[in-house]
């Protein structure tokens, strides 16, 4: 098995259904790369080998029996460890968590996937109640970035960035409340979709802030993201926002290219504050788009502000008995993010609410003269783990609440985005949020892959010896 | 033009319809009821005498002219100063809101009574921005109770309450947030109806708690205040909360009696902590309607907890920039609890919100079993002017604070309510809360109607010389 055959979904679902390959063939490949790189990458805090390999065993033999085979079949992949992995206690990135008993069943976007054939292999690293932007976690340790170890990964799907980059698995899931999936994608050099708020259901998985949340794929290639996407949609009872909509599939489309589509970059605050580097990758993919002038999010930087306050008041009502009586058992840092987010008086959050409501309206007015928006979607590479303050713009800021300055107003009010991957050059990648107003996965999906094929956009696996 | 002939609504617009008295003298003598005692009962802010005599000439022109009188034909009554009126500033019973320019329209209900052949002659005295449940107001003076002007008149309808029982009108508008219409209604002797939430349309009044907030009639008769509701029913796409039921409306079914329902008294919260008059008029009431045992409300003192968390931060989030740039021109004490309301940890309110979630489902489960239940109004007749403390069970309360014990667990869930009045004695009257599943306005109007008919409650005009 080779490291281009577990490369992408499609490539190993083709090979086994083509009998080049069996699914214990490719699921044992990536358990042994797992266990071979794990150590340093740390992208896997459990790994399900039995369950896999048994997973395995039955499909070959369905599979030799005749069985239709499903659009995953065969695929590992793997899931961001607040996502329910019947048997194991869900642990969100915490301590706490793992006293909670074994989850009973999986969580609802897992069953979807393997209903398709795929596989899961284990569950990934995160930051701690996904209340991070770093992928370091100080229970499990600090997930690495494949392609320079002493870089963060992103956060808070760590691990779900991680493990695509080390060619552990072609897929993984993640959950993006402020830009968990997007920055880990941006720094790691893969492929992820935030969805609209409300399309993937998130029954069965451990939350955060309930009005911002979202679950969302990662992967190398757009139409290994467009292929999970599509057989994870359709509504769900079990998950009260994401009971309306229907599955709209995006694969037969997303080869359609751009032609007609009216992109345009973010200006104001997308376009400063960040090293210049973020802005030349947004420039590259508008040059291959060709994008047309700039619109505005108005307000963007209050957005931002706004997304703070409810994350903070949402997640501290969350965690609130907790932090009551066990604040010695959570990370420092997001404790102390989340004690303060407890004292925020309730009008500034009732004020963030109703500012929410006047901005998506805003924004919303701008998808009448454009169809896709292109931003940064981080200020700059991958910081150094560890690494506490950068320089932005000339000016020092903290590391950790400064990451997700680009992200936070976009998924604020829920608008799909894909985060593709931009090599400037031999050093660690950059990435590009493509956007589109709500529902419209299918247009951002479609962009990405035309970056995709033009080359502009690449997620190559790691090089690691 | 005698008291009785003013007394009730439909009694005015029979005897204006029959010919034996005009629109202009019905209106005239009203204005000079106003006239002669409003400078003693405080219930009028503003009082539009020639707006409603040039209306009442119309009326009556049209009616000679063979024109069909609507069922308010010739009807004075009064709104309470949150509702607009064309022509005045809208000030909700503060000194800052006077400065705002006047109202361009009148608010919806005033229309829809008008429509229905009512004339508004005036504006009625409130607690500023309704945070109150006195009828105290600093800029204005303080509403006096007619039936004995040295005690309160509840509020913050106090106004509407007060110019009933002076027999000024015989149809008044109010707010309840917590019980600002129920509270004066028994403080007064008069009959409220705070209707379901989202029944009447708000569009054109100045709010409080949008969440909590309800406009309804208040009246001497339970026929006027049905008749009054079926005129106000009805969708109003100026209210995002009021856009979808229809009017259903309840005058035709009135007098259909309470064979069949079941009636039980609230136990538990309900029946503690009151005066034992307040109980004894529920007892009264009860056996007036065959009620049979009792219902518990579950945690309905932290139903009242949780109003009062989510009336303070709502309040508060109105109110934040008038707080921070004309403090000294609030009423100190609304000041002060706006300024508590403003330091809430949003937790907490999240929180409140959750429980009301939960204990709404725990209540409408009650009524599977029970169709009305019977509650206090308040635990204690009308205290004293100024009054800062009373005795309740024993304990010194402060007085502001506990009015609404009984009123603040029903609005919260915006169940139905009419406040009927009860005399026990020749002392001042309470009231009974009557109760129903949310919709079922239908239901407490028929069965305060049963206890009119009875002779158990009555809403004579007090004795003002």
């Amino acid at each position: 098995m080779s490291a281009y055959e577990l490369s992408t979904a499609v490539a190993v679902a083709a090979a086994i259904t083509d009998g080049h390959t069996t699914a214990r063939q490719v699921v044992t490949a990536a358990l042994d790369r797992i266990e071979r790189l794990d150590g340093r990458v740390g992208a896997f805090t459990d790994v399900v080998a039995a369950r896999a390999l048994a997973r395995a065993d039955a499909q070959d033999a369905a599979l030799s029996g005749g069985a239709k085979p499903g659009p995953l079949t065969g695929v590992p992949f793997a899931v961001k460890n607040l996502i329910d992995i019947a048997g194991l206690p869900t642990r969100a990135g915490s301590k706490i968590n793992r006293e909670r008993p074994p989850a009973e069943r999986d969580g609802a976007l897992l069953r979807r996937l393997e209903a398709a054939g795929a596989i899961l292999v284990g569950a990934l690293n995160m930051g701690e109640y996904a209340y991070d932007f770093t992928g370091e976690n100080v229970h499990d340790g600090d997930a690495h970035n494949p392609h320079a170890l002493d870089h963060m990964t992103g956060g808070s799907s760590g691990g779900s960035g991680a493990a695509l980059a080390a060619g552990m698995v072609p897929l993984t899931l993640g959950s993006d409340t402020n830009g968990s999936i997007r920055v880990p994608a941006a720094f790691c050099g893969c492929f992820g979709l935030k969805p609209t708020y409300g399309r993937l259901t998130r029954a069965g998985s451990f939350p955060f802030v309930g009005s911002l949340d979202h679950l969302g794929p990662l992967a190398r290639s757009v139409t290994d993201l467009a292929l999970a996407y599509d057989v994870m949609q359709g509504p769900d009872p079990d998950d009260p926002v994401a009971t309306l909509r229907p599955a709209e599939p995006v694969l037969p489309h997303l080869d359609a290219g751009i032609d007609g589509l009216r992109i345009a970059v973010a200006g104001g605050h997308f376009a400063r504050g960040g090293d210049p580097d973020a802005f030349a990758a947004v420039a590259r993919a508008a040059e291959v788009l060709g994008a047309r002038g700039t619109v505005e999010l108005p307000e963007a930087h209050r957005a931002r502000a706004a997304a703070y306050l409810i994350t903070a008041a949402e997640g501290a009502t969350l965690h609130l008995d907790r932090l009551r009586t066990r604040p010695q058992d959570f990370d420092p840092a997001v404790r102390d993010r989340l004690i303060a987010g407890a004292m925020i008086p309730a009008p500034h959050v009732e004020r963030a609410q109703r500012f929410r409501r006047w901005y998506r309206a805003r924004v919303l007015e701008l998808f009448e003269t454009v169809d896709v928006i292109l931003a940064p979607a981080t200020p700059c590479r991958a910081p150094k783990g560890g690494q506490t303050h950068f320089v932005l713009d000339g000016v020092t800021l903290p590391v950790r609440a400064n990451i997700g300055v680009f992200t936070q107003p976009i998924s604020f009010i829920g608008l799909p985005v894909v985060a593709a991957p931009i090599r400037l050059d031999a050093g660690l990648p950059l990435g590009v949020q493509v956007i589109a107003a709500p529902w419209r996965e299918d247009l951002v999906l479609r962009v990405a892959r035309h970056l995709e094929r033009t080359g502009v956009s690449t997620s190559p696996i790691a090089e690691l010896a």
